[in-house]
């Protein structure tokens, strides 16, 4: 979390009244880390350097102040590597020839341009081979379930949706163009994603909050023929299940014969229970703030009507520590500290513990460990991250490639697995379930998965060459 | 218009009964010029070339056919550069630093961009410095008026809107990205508009036909608070302004005296009035299909009744050729043939005429030509081409600099004296009243008078710092 905690000071030193290993004494005194020095300007009598220090938890006036202090040097400026790195926005749009000359011109725009409009005109689905249709995927966002931070708009959602759109590009060669709504109206945000879809090959809902999403979604993947995905429900959703095929081979457990509980039936945890269906799992019990839910209560909301319809065959109510006794898997998709060490106790043997609530996971990792077999969390900093970058990107890659109308349980299915074999036998135990995001097998592996999934379930509109 | 009518052929030869020469002899019998040749393979017994050929106003299959029938020589495939040029689209989105190591991604993703959302939810301005709102223009279009190709939907107008893109990019690093919506209802396209807007700096109304374009523009300018910018409208009006300065100097006559039929009252024909009354223009008549233009007649479009109202001091009524007499300058945004010959033989002495009509201009240029002192088109193949290029990127990259509220009549005046200035003295001839659309110092010229005149008339949001 580097990046969260440090601070880069322009430092004009006087050489005559100090030194730089006074100024490193000063910062490792103050509790800094210097993680890098750059000269900028070295004069006679003073230098320029900037210097990179890790907070190392403390606040940046902590280091600064004591900077400041010290006599002989100056300090110019503080400033932070995550803002410098957002300034002026993080993606750019670039054309893929440079016009150089009137030819070139006459080519891409008019008169040349006019014969291609007409060619889409005669063909519409010629605007997959003529236009960027065929590699762009929308990234929209109401900015009302931005990442733990709740509904803070859609200006404020923007640096999210260009750093998922810098993912796509980078790791998968998609061009994803971030579209932040002014509008929370469910019907305005289905309205305009359909107005703005010509241009786009796919659209990838984000952020956007329960129990909105499901209707938006669900009504976008009847009304559009392009895939649309809500990346916060499936694709958390499908990297926990790649997490959780790994996690079952050590247990030496299968699907069939699992007692599930998930807590938290927001975006993800309806997914989630879709998914773990689809992969065989018979005994799911979901918990939310009230306790289990049942068949036996009614729901205003026809998302709770179905979970409760379609899990708790034994119809148990209670409270997560009242139904969590046997079961061999926790999913935590809630908040902090929901999970006792006492009801870890509660669990099967060599227990399976999924706590991703973010930042702060549904039990501290360091108090869960010892009583678990296999943990993972939403966190970068322990083993068993379930980061949806390892979903979006291959996914849309393949749907793309393979022009699919949608993105169906099959191929979700096929995604988890390809996820799940990207980490082999030999490689394989308790801290390692789940690849790592850089790990560039993946998107390859889930791309041709996925397109496989498309062909074999009927929604592929095209055959790329290594399938035919 | 190169681009436009070359082939390039793929062709096999057989050494052994065929000769390149043949092959060349060939194609210039067939009217067809080689432009360019590529081996692409040599074998022992054959070879494999791709021969470029300009059709010089043929059709493709009268040089492929041509070739198909010689023996030893096998066709292999035809394709055309403008479609090769079209394939896959013509922009990309990309990542301005790329995500390499763990510290990188917790810096533009979660969870370090957490922080930065929070500081533009905090203030909503700093989208301005933390997002690619600084930077980026929406070209927006419902695909009702595409070139001169009408109304051909929005998936057919995407090659113009990614051409568009492209320009912004490379002659002024305007990031812009094409939204091409699926409607043509006035108040639907508003409100998309509107509801898209937050990533957006700027917004570039393009190909949207009349008379919803005049709504819709008005609309967003009330209710957005950043720029739009009706290109069709505003941009032809500017870069006509431009010339018109010109082709005034050369004639020796000024805009309180001159007298000016102009035929056309669509999206640009408005726009022309405004920007020539702003120059000082007393004396127009506005032509339409029914005739002139007059205060006695009443009009169901309020465009019109405007238009009547504010030109035609004198009620003149009757066809283009009934009030042209007399005229100094004329300016066609119709139809082909609409202008005689006889028509310019009735107007002032040094008649300026600016026939615009695309691809077809209102009177042949040869025609004209003996008739006239300066005549300019929106050709590119005759001298003075009036080409919207030549102010959209400077336009906006000078209102994005200053975070412009808006692009107002004085920062279009300026444009257009930015660009007629960018033509000197010396230079000024009757073939050259404008510049080039590759003259790499109009970008910078308009940018820095829309900027000075921003900052004048207070819709500047920010002073950049050469202008402090």
């Amino acid at each position: 979390m580097a990046a969260n905690t440090s601070i880069i000071m322009r430092i004009e030193l006087d050489k005559t009244t100090g030194s730089f290993a006074q100024i490193a004494g000063i910062i490792a005194q103050a509790g800094g880390d210097i993680v890098a020095v750059d000269v900028i300007r070295s004069g006679k009598n003073s230098t320029i350097r900037d210097i990179t220090v890790d907070l190392q938890g403390l606040k940046a006036t902590d280091i600064s102040d004591a900077v400041k202090a010290a006599p002989g040097i100056q300090l110019i400026n503080v400033s932070d590597p995550t803002f410098l790195a957002h300034l002026g926005g993080k993606i750019e749009v670039t054309p893929k020839m440079s016009i150089k000359t009137r030819d070139d011109l006459s080519k891409v725009y008019t008169p040349g341009v006019a014969r291609v409009c007409m060619a889409i005109h005669e063909n519409p689905q010629k605007a997959y081979s003529l236009t960027i249709k065929r590699n762009t995927v929308a990234v929209v966002s109401d900015g009302t379930a931005v990442l733990g931070l709740g509904d803070i708009g859609p200006e404020a959602a923007m640096p999210v949706m260009e750093g998922k759109a810098m993912l796509f590009k980078q790791f998968a060669n998609v061009d994803a163009f971030p579209i932040c709504l002014a509008t929370k109206d469910t019907e305005e945000i289905i309205r305009t994603i359909k107005l703005i879809s010509p241009a786009f090959g796919g659209i990838n809902l984000e952020d956007i909050s329960s129990p909105r999403c499901f209707e938006i979604e669900a009504r976008l993947k009847q009304e559009l023929d392009i895939p649309v995905f809500h990346d916060d429900q499936h694709g958390t959703a499908i990297v926990l299940l790649a997490g959780l095929i790994n996690a079952l081979k050590i247990v030496e457990k299968s699907f069939s014969e699992i007692k599930v509980v998930i807590i938290g039936i927001g975006a993800a945890g309806v997914s989630i229970i879709k998914m773990l269906q689809t992969a065989g799992v018979k005994n799911i019990i979901a918990v939310d703030r009230e306790g289990a839910i049942c068949s036996t209560n009614t729901y205003t909301n026809p998302v709770w009507t179905w979970v409760s319809e379609n899990t708790n065959a034994g119809s148990v109510e209670g409270s997560l520590s009242d139904v969590i006794e046997g079961a061999d898997v926790f999913i935590g998709v809630s908040g902090k500290d929901v999970l006792k060490v006492s009801d870890i106790k509660l669990m099967a043997q060599e227990p399976i513990v999924f706590a991703m609530a973010n930042p702060d996971p549904e039990i501290e990792p360091d108090l869960a460990e010892p009583y678990v077999r296999v943990l993972a969390t939403g966190r970068s900093d322990y083993p068993n991250q379930i980061n949806n970058v390892l979903c979006f990107p291959g996914i849309f890659r393949g749907a793309l490639d393979c022009r699919a109308k949608t993105i169906n349980e099959e191929m979700k299915l096929a995604a988890a697995q390809a996820i799940a074999s990207s980490v082999n036998d030999e490689e394989l135990n308790e801290q390692y379930i789940i690849p790592s995001v850089f790990n560039d097998q993946v998107v390859p592996l889930v791309r041709k998965a996925v397109i496989a999934a498309a062909i074999e379930t009927g929604v592929a509109r095209r055959i790329p060459p290594e399938f035919r």
